[in-house]
């Protein structure tokens, strides 16, 4: 094995003025875990912010010196739909993530002793202004562009509504303009596996020295299902069994879909902090930008000035394409400048995180227009 | 509120002679707890029977001595489309559920102590050939019908399968011919939540005087969210909220779709045994009978010899259409009478258990029909 320099720069980035969050609450100091990728340019004009989803982080592509590769490395990096060599790529581990950035795991002030369950509850608004300070603290007055798939995508979409002249370009990517109440169904599932685990502790575990790792496993292999279609799933393991015979057991693995999902939910248990997990749903459920204009999405879309490009997978079923339309149609009802792609791809949710040729094709001629606009 | 005598029979029939189980295990003596609705006719030509699901009984109609309203009432009784008046109707408790027949709450011979966890698994099998005995019981030597919805259409079909002579008519709703990779996922999630509760004491929770209430109720809110459709949830809950303000938290209920889904928990966690769950959910995961024939269900079906009615809701996605289908193109490849409807309904899965009328008028008359050829 040959050792690479690390494509990206790690920031840990202190912020001492306090964050207004949703809630009310004035959060801070605190700081944020950043990764740049590239360089910034003289005008500051090509940089593109880059938002993760649930169980991501800041270190999006290349190989860390934990030799820990970037969650959307097929998608970012020389060369690459999103070219490091063109763009100045910004990374940022969110408030209350479990990856560096102050969280649930950090000592309260108050207290000092770790957050646990009193940490913020945050919301998607709240990342967003965090990031926002990010961008300052980089001397950007406008970002080329904002990317995000799933949670990231709501971020993206986010960033149009709050800091509508910061941005050029929103691409939002398997997402939706809110949770539907099948969405805040399984999350409720998942949360409430996770929070009557005993080893819970009203969210005060670490106190206790365990985890609450059987909820958490629950947890993510419910998750696990949603991101994934019902024709990959079978596609990839239909009803193929363990043993050759049937083992007519309840407890035991029959079927390798379920040595696979176990697999999934103690992969998860062993880096994922439950407290983080409970915020970062809530960060889901909350998101709704009509809200505030009675259901009305149009008129929320009102503020928006940036070009974008939306995109969603036809197999999807966690935010279908019908969600994306909603986007789509609200932007059209505003005469703004959007791009809609409805890509046929078999692998459900996570599509967004794989390298279907159609997809990449699509972000890699959008990021071409945006590099081309940078140096005009 | 005037006193109705009961609608129905109940009895509780000894069986001394051994079940052999699929899994090898020779089985009894036991007992089943069955009820019964209208009169059979001099010929023993007029009874059917009907299958129960995952969580229901015997008890498939009328008000019993509890008070209790069958399961299935709304098609079931005098003068509904499986009219009382005119057929004898059977239900059966199965073998390893928790409403009477002999299940893991009662106590294992070689033992003393309660089955548990030993209780032997049951599969869609098993259960046909003891409710054969059960016909048996009542001498009569062919039905003029099986009915059963989701799990119950399963038995329906697989009488078909295994006794094809002793039903006329097979009548399967809402069912499958096997379940799907991701309905094997979900049912693994339920069990996961089951058996690492701390009070599931690997099945022998009765010992311990506790019950695995936290893993059932989280089991049954995701099951509850498997039998309705995106859609009526969206009617019925949407994002509205249970205050008027949010309340900014991860553990409290926020949404309304979150306090009705711990409703269903609790409620289902108060009258439902654990070991009982996992045994029905394993009955679901391995029902398969193209298995025996390389997954070839049109050579499955050959056996096939009785009249078919399937039917699906548009909206099920549990079970969707396209998985009865495929029971109907099996019965087509071998020139078997099957008559098949895709009902319009926004119910999901759930529907069957509804008098949506469309529904109701299709299986009254089917009844009539069948009715009609008794007295011929």
């Amino acid at each position: 094995m040959t050792a690479h320099a690390p494509l990206g720069t790690p920031h840990r980035i202190p912020f001492d003025a306090p964050l207004p969050l949703r809630s009310g609450t004035l959060f801070g100091p605190y700081h944020l875990m950043v990764e740049t990728y590239g360089q910034l340019n003289a005008e500051k004009s090509n940089a593109v912010l880059v938002c993760h989803a649930l169980n991501a982080s800041h270190h999006v592509a290349g190989v860390d010196e934990q030799g820990n590769l970037g969650w959307w490395d097929n998608l970012i990096g020389p060369g690459k739909p999103l070219d490091t060599d063109r763009f100045f790529v910004i990374g940022v581990n969110n408030l209350g993530s479990c990856f560096g950035s102050t969280g649930p795991m950090h000592p309260n002030p108050a207290t000092g002793r770790a957050w646990g369950a009193d940490f913020p509850v945050v919301t998607v608004e709240d990342w967003v202004d965090a990031q926002a300070r990010v961008v300052d603290h980089f001397g950007i007055a406008q970002l080329a562009a904002v990317l995000g798939g799933s949670l990231g995508g709501m971020q993206a979409l986010s960033w149009s509504l709050r800091h509508p002249r910061r941005l050029r370009h929103c691409l939002a990517i398997a997402t939706a303009p809110s949770l539907s109440a099948q969405n805040l169904a399984f999350n409720e599932v998942a949360r409430r596996a996770i929070v009557t685990d005993p080893d819970f502790h009203g969210g005060h575990y670490y106190a206790h020295g365990v985890l609450p790792a059987r909820g958490l496993k629950v947890a993510r292999m419910l998750g696990h299902i949603t991101y994934l279609s019902d024709d990959v799933m079978d596609a990839k393991f239909g009803r193929e069994r363990r043993a050759e015979t049937p083992l007519f057991s309840t407890q035991e693995v029959e079927f390798q879909i379920e040595s696979y999902l176990r697999h999934q939910g103690d992969k998860f248990a062993g880096y994922f902090d439950a407290n983080s997990y409970l915020l970062i749903q809530r960060a889901l459920d909350y998101f709704d930008p009509a809200a505030e204009f009675d259901g009305d999405l149009a008129r929320a879309f009102a503020r928006a000035q940036c070009k974008y490009l939306v995109a969603s997978f036809t197999t999807d079923w966690r935010f279908s394409p019908a969600r994306s339309r909603e986007i789509v149609q609200a932007l059209l009802d505003n005469n703004r400048d959007v791009s809609y792609a409805e890509i046929d791809a078999p692998h459900g949710h996570d599509a967004f995180l794989l390298d279907d040729p159609r997809y990449h094709q699509l972000l890699r001629h959008r990021f071409h227009q945006i590099a081309g606009e940078v140096q005009a």
